[in-house]
């Protein structure tokens, strides 16, 4: 397999629909996803899982259990500890690479009408 | 530990030196680094880590052995699969944000007097 590369605007390009993020690439045990978020995602943690959220455009609050809300603009990251509660939380449309473990649903530990359970690649 | 927001250009304007890569977060079992690179970096692999590439400035070329090779602008990111023998080049300096096991030696399988063995955080 030859080793490609991935235009971040490229596959933005590709989808449209909010918080449901697709897969762009794969390492070790984590997948790659890019996401399109607006609104107020659903409180929820990963337990055994850390998650890196990188803002590309827009700005997205992610409000945290007891400690100040965090708010990113286009590159700035950050990473959710595991077992820390969160929320997503975007006034306008932000554009997000993640990568978590290829175990990791979305929506934590919370089962909503949110939760993608096979994610695409794109 | 109050979680943190990680700003690119802010990390990226604490050092200076080339090929000398810099944590700056950590999650599950992989650091966070960036890098400033210019000139032509050794050919190796790694032989249990796929690497991620992300370039914010700059274009780095990244030569592959016996596959076309990798030229990556901002916002443009590749992953070297475990195994891939690589070598990265960069005429004018490049940012990159890399993603790598912790386990992980920049220089992969060959010892030079460009690997560093304890990397900083910033």
């Amino acid at each position: 397999m030859p080793v490609e590369k991935i235009t971040l605007a490229e596959k933005f390009g590709k989808f449209s629909e909010h918080w449901t993020p697709k897969i762009v690439g794969e390492l070790n045990d984590s997948y790659i996803k890019l996401a399109k978020v607006q609104g107020e995602f659903v409180w929820h943690h990963h337990a055994d899982e850390d998650e890196l959220f990188l803002v590309v455009q827009g700005q997205l609050t992610i409000k945290l259990r007891n400690q100040p809300d965090l708010v990113l603009g286009p590159g700035e990251l950050a990473v959710i500890p595991r077992g820390v509660e969160h929320r997503p939380v975007a006034s306008e449309e932000v554009h997000l690479v993640l990568l978590e473990p290829k175990a990791t649903k979305h929506t934590g530990n919370v089962e909503t009408d949110r939760t993608v359970h096979d994610l695409e690649w794109i």
